[in-house]
């Protein structure tokens, strides 16, 4: 398999079973992945990595999501760092989803597939991280429901996570991020191409609706400031300001790339997860052991400053290990993937000590030594 | 006809034509509106109320969209002053709109009607104020939309408005206020029984994207604050949110008094609305020569205080008699339908002062001898 510049695998790992949190088990399941650098020696140096919603495995190199964030010398340096991603449950990037054959069928799933949810997804990036025979990894991080995949990892294996770095996330969504996602919903059920979900062999998927669900998606993501900067109310052509244009070409290409289906599951995903629902978030957070960083934007009104302080507040509620930044930023939810300069500071350095940290430790445990000066 | 409580009448004008800003003249054309209160022998003390995007004539009374604001005792007081309300241009609830009759072909105009502006609506509503034989208004006052309109009114007939009361709007929609509009349209389009706009014999309106797009706009009227107070992430079933609920009853509860035609009629007129573009918003507004009092809400991230704050900076850099007042508020943009305690002190106070100085200056002009002490 060729494998772009940048990409040190490409694979798809499948696994026996994987017990879902409705009581459904999919057997046998399948995981897309990738990594980026070299894995040393004592396994020490693996940070897993988390998309957002309409994300895949494909973080770094050409096209990838973190490109930007991803490689040598950047935030999670390839150089030093052996970086994993893999696409999600329930997603439509190679792991298994509604869009995948069902194998007593020979079907898709479509909307029979059991629901899933972000522990379901971090249950089988576990599974994942066992097959690469990693210990512990030295990070998790990831924005927006990657975030939330993150916090999970601390909380489900906190043995397994020596530290995780959550970004512009929130430990359970609030009435308007349920709201907006149950938009996109809608839009995509309202399409009589959705047809229940069954749409897979018709060759017409609900487009109109997938777009306009990406649209609302779209406005969400940017900042009031930064649509202004970008569009104002400058026109493309006599009948349809730039703004206008921008969202139905932002809309249709999702379609190209993206499974409604897929989407329906995956933001269910994220509106259930409420990590306050397995008891209150500082002991939940205790258990976790883990060093973090938090990471939020200013102009981020769809996962608000608050939501990342309300995690924050709860860790050091307890003393737990926390950094964090509310970064000045001006392009709202995007900024943890497009306001790359502090952030990568942030990260970069809160890894380079943890890792420091971790190998003084490891020295001082295996009997070879004080640590160096 | 029989006419609820509080409405002193309910009616609707007939205009031999209207020109509109596209150049195109509709004739004849209609004029739904309804009054309250008396209008005084002077003819002196009439106030326009304007409604909102999906406001309609009935603006007082049982079920009338402004009942917490208009009526006697109140911030528009019935007692003293002669309230009108009239529906929109391109609306679909008595005024000449989309969906109305088509004179010459005798079939529903739909997507044939001409392209509406605020100051085509504006125009048609002085057709309705000549109509009532009242030399000057009072005042002219509405929120969102109902805002444009009165900054309209304040621009292109100056001689006829005494005070305006623009509340939760702007002089121009932002990139981001066009492309949630924008969204809405584009769900309503998205359905197939949309068919182009002609939908209104087939007995299917395309109720699946106009209740996406009215979801969509319930969104953007409240705050992240008030939507976690109100439904928090409170499940209404096993499997559906509070909010969801919410969302789903009022989208189609919309579809049975709203014509999707207008729906992309009126928003496109909000959408193009621009007093900038007529020239620099200070010298317009001095042209204006009226009392202003602007009012806007803090958690009102549709509308947001700036946008309020750019046409008082406008009218203060002429000297312009202009009061505002950000007010404290929750409800983020429905405030001006809900909030009502602070608001009405602030506007009956207003008019309160304009009506005494405007009768005051009547009786000197009269030479009825020197105003009372």
């Amino acid at each position: 398999m060729v494998t772009p510049e940048m990409v040190t695998e490409s694979a798809t790992a499948a696994f026996e079973k994987l017990e879902l949190d409705s009581g459904v088990t999919i057997a046998p399941v399948e995981c897309a992945y990738e990594t980026y650098g070299t894995l040393n020696a004592p396994r020490t140096n693996a940070i897993l990595v988390l998309h957002a919603f309409s994300g895949d495995a494909h973080a770094a190199g050409e096209g990838g999501w973190w490109a930007n964030m991803i490689g040598p010398g950047k935030a999670f340096d390839t150089d030093r760092y052996f970086v994993i991603c893999s696409n999600v449950l329930g997603g439509c990037r190679g792991t298994s989803g509604p869009g995948s054959i069902h194998p007593e069928t020979g079907c898709p799933w479509a909307m029979t597939f059991p629901p899933v949810t972000i522990s379901d997804m971090v249950r089988l990036q576990k599974l994942l991280i066992d097959h690469l025979e990693i210990p512990r990894l030295l990070a998790v991080s990831g924005g927006s429901m990657g975030g939330m995949q993150a916090l999970e990892w601390a909380v489900a294996y906190p043995d397994r996570v020596a530290t995780a770095i959550p970004i512009a996330t929130t430990a359970r969504h609030s009435a308007q991020q349920i709201a907006f996602n149950e938009v996109g919903r809608q839009a995509i059920m309202a399409d009589p191409d959705w047809n229940f979900g069954n749409y897979y062999n018709t060759g017409r998927p609900p487009a109109r609706g997938l777009a306009v669900a990406r649209m609302v998606g779209h406005i969400t993501y940017m900042s009031d400031a930064s649509m202004r900067e970008k569009f104002g109310r400058r026109l493309r052509s006599p009948d349809q300001f730039e703004v206008e244009s921008y969202l139905a070409y932002r809309g249709y290409k999702f379609v190209d790339r993206f499974d409604a289906n897929s989407y329906i599951y995956i933001t269910r995903a994220m509106d259930s997860f409420d990590l306050t629902q397995r008891g209150a978030l500082p002991s939940l957070l205790e258990r976790a052991r883990t060093r973090f960083l938090v990471i939020s934007f200013t102009s981020d009104w769809l996962y608000p400053a608050y939501q990342s302080q309300e995690i924050v507040s709860a860790l050091r509620s307890r003393n737990g290990d926390v950094a964090y930044c509310n970064l000045e930023a001006r392009y709202g939810h995007d900024s943890f993937l497009v306001e790359v300069d502090e952030q990568t500071e942030m990260v970069r350095g809160f890894l380079d000590s943890t890792f420091r940290d971790l190998e003084r430790k490891d020295l001082e445990r295996n009997g070879r030594g004080a640590p160096r000066a």
